[in-house]
């Protein structure tokens, strides 16, 4: 194939769209970041007027600067727009048709719909819907928008957003766009490459912070003048000013995190006055562009006429066709779907053989085996008036009586009278003729497919309907009759679709009992099991042919792992593909090279005896034609991630780790308690003060010092400042290569691992934890309800289930009490209060997550729980006690001590002198001779008791506590006190069951 | 013809430039006035790398906003932006193709070339070239760029910018762009319209005026940091901001014209640097984009070999074929080339017939009858050494003389001895074959074309040559034999082209013989004073028709008319074409209309009994086809500019005159001298104390008074804003409407011409005059050289002519000490004597410009100045005396007197007693008789001397002045030195001739 220049692909893609109805308008005259702030987007798709527009945007993102040597990374790239309003109802299809009028041939690539959940907080706007990739490369953003400057849009636009340059490097099949040709044989490179270089050097060197700082004040101020006046689009293009000098300002690193919440806030404000502006705007001028009524887009999917009923149980088929739904998404259907299925048909009196579910990304199939053609005819007893109300005593049938018999259709006389629950009630046997299954099915389907709900879910047609993605057909067949049903917008048919890369044909279904053969026909892998399978014996036989094996990371002993699911719920049809990488990034961090292909790029990485390999293995959608094509895809992608990853490497470790550590100061941890740099002070206090609690040893405590000091400098590297979930990875990493000592270089690595491996790890971690809680609960920031912005909640489960899990003694209310003297604010007792009752929310979840009964979690942790180690421990005694055979006498026993000393003033002193009877004076010998050290544990407290318990059983035989002389009852009482009291600090046995 | 829509126009012109070897390129990502401005075109045009690109811009104009409702004018229109460097050869014809390409078809309109001079301060660029006009409408910009941000340029690139929305107005025949399809069934005015209304609001509403000037402080210190780190596009990013924001500045009137210039030559600094950096950094990267040498361009005209040479005299014809050169070119070619080809034919030694010159906007031709073959042989006498040096006493020819005549080929016995100057010399007689006249011109005519220059001209490609425009083919033909020759990268041949409208199709010239009627064939009239004629026989015409008579402005008693030679210099073939105009428009000031018209459309005005009609004749160039289409659409022009007059007068009136006063004080007069209003209040002053001196009635002076009040009030008027000619004109209509008296109002009105015609616009004038003068001068902006850029020349002018045409008395030493003391700054008796000094010197040259000798007008300038009619009356009187007869003896009687006493220390008393001789008692005796009072005229004082005459005659004769005594000395020379005084203060005689 020829190559194409970059002009031709706008010529091309103008002439497209142009063809297919839409207006074709022109870039924004400011700097944008993406098309949709173009107001032919961000205003357009507000309010009830149609709206189909096209355009270039070259889309502006200072921090996506690389001076011009990253491959398909720029601050300036091309955009190209399409907006749809409303849903054509088959966006995807005409998406990928002018991908052909490109030049690109779904089969001789890989085309993936990737699940993209699109936000711009700067704009308060989001929708759904997808990366679009190809070979790997992400090449269009596509989504269904939801909400526009605050506003929920109605209709819902569909938004096509095309990477101009990335699609003409995979045309070209190019390593660059540099020089590949812009037009009349000029290259890209030639035009644009100097000014790349400029402009990234503006961005991160240049630009001076408080003009831009000035800049944006003033069109902050501007945009508030013109909404004053009503004019939107001048208050918009301020918006956009707004929003670019912020953007400037984030590449300097001049924005902290508390300023950022404050910018968007201002920011996000703005673009809803706009917004809302608009919406009125247009209603005012009675929406010009209206001009006639949306008709509805509901479309039959029946090929043909429908067959004669036949009255044998026969294969039902429900196929749900969607656009490619979330890999999560995929599964929360087969859940509900399997579940609800079953009910149904209970509940529909429906008899039926085996009931399947399976589910692709664009399919969610029940099938039942030999589903009955009818109901059964049924009796129901329908419950009436009370007997006497419908009956009069010569059994004359009364008002209410025959009413309730008309209703059921009944004769009076057929009434019978029954009792219940103590009175008698007139009841009706009412015979229920069994309805023929079709009709039941299309009553009952909609309600079947609307119970399938998602986490996250979106509008796309007049129907109102939320959906994870839109519905685009639904195959329903009882044997070869079509249950005919409509919802959201789509009438059920006999027509369902084939694979993507085969350009989605209609494929007739012409009876639910060849709908399997059909689908295999079409090469599609229905079966979620079958295609996990699949995929594991291609993954690992590729991996074999490098000598190498695949990095799966199976939980446990399963055959399962996050990633081998998701790559699943992605494909009908997978084949693997194999690609290598240039073996210079091996030099990177082998988590960023891992996280690199696991998470951004959904491949498997391949290691031999422990060492990455230069090879990756992804999974396509489709057989393996063109496969050559979507390698080189594939490997150009990742090539160029990993030059993004040595580009932000190479230029940090040009610094040494400890190097980085001032820069903190630029990153604000929060206004009150300051920057990064005052909370690594902080923290490397508190460590000092934990290093004697948690008895380190001295290598060891010299190494956390170590690691404190060095900690969080990571975070003001590029690298993590572009991968964030790298942090102290890439600190680690970079200490190693800076000449740290490798124990302080492992700590920094795992201190955000919830369970840090080593002593060291674990100070840092604590110190950290408890700095972020204190800090923040004094700050008034402490979690409410659901909201926890600043995890809190994980801080604290990152202080307990570590001490628990090394079974390290810690005393939390010391800990908290050290952390609050570092803290800039006050932190009051009571604050501190809160706080250690905080954790203990978190340690009383840990508890119930590991098995531990709730009554006695609550026994322990009402005495005892600012160690949460010792608490564990007693929360294990306890629950053995528990189960021990002769537990209800014990604790009935210690029970009674306490119940009689309860709600009394006791003194504990007990007189020796005025002990009385003989079996108090033997109780109180008992208690003396207990073991004089109690170590606080469950065990030697209810050793205790056991040792005990004949004693008290003769004491309170023999002796009457509440003696009518005062003084001897204080004395008494003082006594059985003093065996309650044994539980304190240890567990309130009261809380467990049978006390 | 179906109708287009916005999209298509932009579709088909990116498909055409693209096929024809441009880059696509996107409009620029910040606001921008024009194209122009795009890194692709003001960066890309430096240097000697070749770029050819076109790309679409909105182009945003705040102070063209006109709330979307003017049917053409906006504050955002459409620029198409082309850029092709080096030229092509054939931009023009490559144009017309893409109008072609949208449907405008050449035949069926009127598309004309119209000078214009391209300049934008603000970048430092300039250029020449033309709008294009389409039946009456600029739709284009076509430049040939010279310079940009200072930089000459090397190539020259050509620049077509088309005016999007008016092509789309032209090509559907629409009244307005608003309902006009943009694409997809949407209008232009549903897009666009509300748009229009925020921005105009915006700009000259809302617009924060100090938020304004403070980003523009950043914006500029922005581009100066850039500067200096070498970020050339993001320094032209920062320039292009700083301009808009000086734009929206200006819109809101928040401007003053001192502070204008300051912010423009910052701005036209910082376009410098960036073209300056821009240079250099292509340099050091060696221009990637050279990638081939430019292979130079000539192209030959010969359509098929030559003939052979006859020798008989025969017609010559040169016709330099041009693109359409500016009107008043046209003119200084004619002359040029007339006066040019007598001598050069002379020097040429070429006998020849008549010779004729013909120009039109497209060829400059010249004509030669019966033009000999050849030179004739001829005989020079060439004159050697001295002819001893030549010649011993033998004759025996020395080195000298044989050296001499070796060199003038010819043999020593040959050479002649002649006498010249009183020596002796040898000469050679030199016989010179004449040559054959093609091999003569082939060599003169190069020079013939290079000696025509013009005030403006430019270069085009890489001959380097300079002309008013370029210049694309030659005929020269003498007979049927092409004269070879190349000159500025054009080479002569026999084929001409025709007329635009038939898209110039080539013409071959069979012979010099046929040349007139081959392009008269073509219908091409060459000759100016046909065209003419022709105009103004079909633009009466076509008057009548509508029962009035075109107004052509004739001056005096000629048939020419500024207009009239325009408009006889733009066409090469005249039709007129009458259209007319809404009759509502009718109520704008006659002058707003007639300056549309004249100067704004080139058409004729119509009117009958004094009052315009609702009509206007337009001359297209081309024949009638069409003609209907040429008509609509000048109407459409014409209807959209008187809309706009309309949109500001309608502003306008809503105040009344004096109410626009007090924003006079916006307008800067000059950083030292103040506002406008400031000036308008001292020459209210200063009009008090002229009132006096020029001795108004009572009646004119209150109406003088009120007449200055308002004077400059309609300066700050939307409409002289932006029509500044219309200043006092404007003033005078706004005016009457405001109820003022008609005096005052006819006052107002004539205070800008050179001599107002009555009393009160005479003394309204010479106050702001005087105050300009004064003022200025003290500011130290006195005139320099060649500069006058506050046309303090033309002030002067202002001040001499009037008084002397209505020959008013008036002291100007006295005005100026009035104006001085009004002035804020001190204007010292030194100023004082240079203002008078200078307003003198304009006053010889009005002098001398009324035909009066020069001697004359330096005599009476020496004695007085200060009151020009009355310096005027002087040397018309002496002028007439030194016509007379008897003038010499009168000259010399009086100069004796003067000589004498010249240099001599005399005191004028005379004492009587010591008068010794008869002849100086008798002479003292008549000077005692001459009339007492003398009134300072010439002719009485030049009277005296004649009555003296006699005596003075006699004295001389028998009297000795400088007798031996000291007394009697002194005595004579008193006597005598009072007839010299005579003419102090009236005339210093010796400064004539003959004296």
């Amino acid at each position: 194939m020829p190559k194409s220049s970059f002009q031709e692909i706008i010529l091309k893609l103008q002439d497209f769209w142009a063809s297919h109805g839409c207006l074709i308008t022109q870039p924004y005259y400011t700097q944008v970041g993406a098309g949709t702030m173009n107001p032919a987007t961000f205003l357009r798709v507000l309010g009830p007027e149609p709206w189909n527009v096209a355009y270039v945007e070259p889309s502006v993102r200072p921090d996506d600067g690389r001076y011009g040597e990253n491959p398909n990374r720029f601050q300036k790239h091309t955009q190209y727009q399409v907006i749809l309003k409303p849903d054509p109802g088959n966006p995807q299809e005409l998406y990928l048709e002018s991908l052909k009028a490109l030049g690109i041939d779904p089969r001789q690539h890989d085309i993936r719909f990737v699940e993209d959940n699109w936000e711009q907080p700067a704009i308060a706007a989001w929708g759904l819907g997808w990366e679009v990739w190809l070979d790997g490369q992400e090449i269009t953003q596509f989504t269904y928008f939801q909400q526009m400057g605050g506003v929920t849009l109605n209709p819902v636009s569909v938004e096509i957003t095309y990477g101009l340059e990335r699609i003409l490097i995979a045309l070209n099949n190019a390593k660059a766009i540099w020089d590949e040709e812009w037009g009349a044989g000029v290259t890209y490179g030639e035009i644009i490459r100097r000014e790349e270089f400029e402009h990234s050097k503006y961005y991160y060197e240049v630009a001076d912070v408080e003009r831009a700082r000035q800049m944006y004040d003033l069109y902050s101020a501007e945009a508030d003048a013109c909404l004053a006046q009503g004019l939107l689009v001048p208050a918009h293009d301020y918006v956009l000013k707004s929003s670019h000098t912020f953007n400037i300002l984030d590449a300097r690193g001049a924005i902290s995190v508390a300023e950022r919440q404050a910018f968007f806030r201002r920011m996000r404000e703005l673009a809803r006055r706009v917004a809302e502006g608009y919406e009125e705007q247009r209603k005012e001028l009675e929406y010009p562009l209206l001009k006639e009524s949306q008709t509805s887009k509901v479309k039959s999917q029946v090929s043909e006429g429908r067959s004669t009923f036949d009255l044998r149980p026969a294969t039902f088929i429900l196929e749900i066709g969607v656009e490619e739904l979330p890999a999560n998404d995929v599964d929360t259907a087969h859940g509900l779907l399997s579940a609800r299925i079953l009910t149904l048909l209970d509940e529909l009196h429906l008899e039926h053989g085996d009931v399947r579910v399976f589910t692709t990304p664009r399919r969610l199939v029940v099938s039942i085996d030999s589903l009955s053609p009818n109901q059964p005819d049924r009796e129901d007893l329908v419950k009436g008036p009370p007997a006497d109300k419908a009956f009069d005593k010569d059994g004359i049938a009364l008002p209410a009586g025959m009413g309730f018999a008309k209703k059921n259709n009944v004769d009076t006389k057929s009434l019978e009278i029954r009792e219940e629950g103590g009175g008698k009630y007139v009841f009706a046997v009412v015979k229920q003729k069994g309805r023929p299954t079709p009709e039941v099915l299309a009553e009952a389907l909609p309600k079947l497919v609307e119970s399938i709900k998602f986490e996250k879910s979106m509008r796309w047609n007049d129907s109102g309907v939320f959906f994870s993605r839109p519905i685009r057909w639904y195959v329903a067949l009882l044997g070869d009759m079509v249950i005919p049903f409509e919802y959201a917008g789509v009438v059920s048919g006999n027509i369902s679709r084939g694979l993507r890369p085969y350009d989605s044909p209609e494929i007739k279904i012409p009876s639910a009992d060849k709908y399997f053969d059909v689908i295999r026909e079409a090469r599609i892998v229905l079966d979620r099991e079958e295609r996990k399978t699949s995929i594991i014996e291609q993954v690992k036989q590729a991996a074999s042919l490098v000598g190498g094996e695949a990095i799966f990371d199976f939980v446990g002993a399963s055959h399962d792992s996050p990633l081998l699911n998701e790559v699943t719920n992605l494909i009908e049809m997978p084949t693997a593909v194999m690609g290598g990488f240039s073996e210079e990034f091996l030099q990177l961090p082998r988590d960023v090279l891992i996280s690199v292909m696991k998470k951004h790029q959904r491949y498997f990485p391949i290691q031999k005896n422990g060492k990455l390999l230069a090879h990756f293995i992804a999974i396509r959608n489709g057989d393996d034609i063109g496969v050559d094509t979507v390698r080189e895809g594939n490997e150009h992608v990742l090539g160029a991630r990993f030059a993004d990853a040595n580009f932000f490497v190479r230029e940090d470790v040009k610094l040494k780790l400890e190097e980085y550590r001032p820069k903190l100061s630029t990153l604000t941890f929060n206004t009150k308690l300051g920057s990064m740099l005052d909370k690594s002070e902080r923290i490397e206090k508190l460590v000092n003060e934990l290093i004697p609690m948690l008895k380190l040893e001295n290598d060891e405590a010299v190494f956390a010092r170590r690691a404190v000091h060095l900690a969080k400098a990571d975070l003001v590297t590029q690298m993590v400042t572009e991968m964030t979930s790298l942090q102290g990875i890439i600190g680690r990493e970079y200490a190693l290569r800076s000449g740290e000592q490798k124990d302080v270089a492992f700590a920094i690595g795992e201190q955000y691992l919830t369970v840090p491996q080593t002593i060291i790890g674990l100070t840092i971690a604590l110190a950290d934890r408890l700095d972020s809680l204190v800090g923040l609960f004094a700050a008034g920031l402490a979690p409410t309800g659901a909201k926890d912005p600043f995890g809190l909640r994980r801080a604290a489960i990152g202080i307990v289930q570590p001490l628990v899990e090394h079974d390290v003694d810690f005393d939390l209310a010391e800990a908290v009490k050290k952390s609050a003297k570092t803290q800039p604010i006050e932190v009051k007792d009571e604050v501190q209060k809160q706080i250690l009752e905080f954790i203990t929310g978190r340690l009383k979840v840990v508890l119930g997550d590991l098995g531990y009964k709730y009554d006695v979690i609550d026994a322990v942790l009402a005495a005892q729980s600012n160690n949460p180690a010792g608490t564990v421990r007693a929360v294990k005694q306890l629950q053995a006690w528990t189960e021990r055979n002769d537990w209800s006498s014990i604790l009935d026993g210690y029970a009674r001590c306490v119940r009689i000393t309860r709600g009394q003033q006791t003194q504990f002193k007990v007189s020796e002198k005025q002990l009385v009877e003989e079996a108090e004076k033997e109780l109180y010998e008992a208690v003396k001779n207990l073991p004089a050290k109690v170590d606080g544990e469950v065990d030697s407290f209810l050793r205790s008791v056991v040792k005990l318990l004949p004693f008290i059983k003769t004491f309170f035989d023999q002796v009457l506590v509440m003696a009518d002389d005062e003084k001897i009852r204080q004395n008494r009482l003082a006594l059985v006190g003093q065996i309650a009291n044994l539980s304190t600090g240890i567990a309130d046995l009261s809380k467990l069951e049978g006390f």
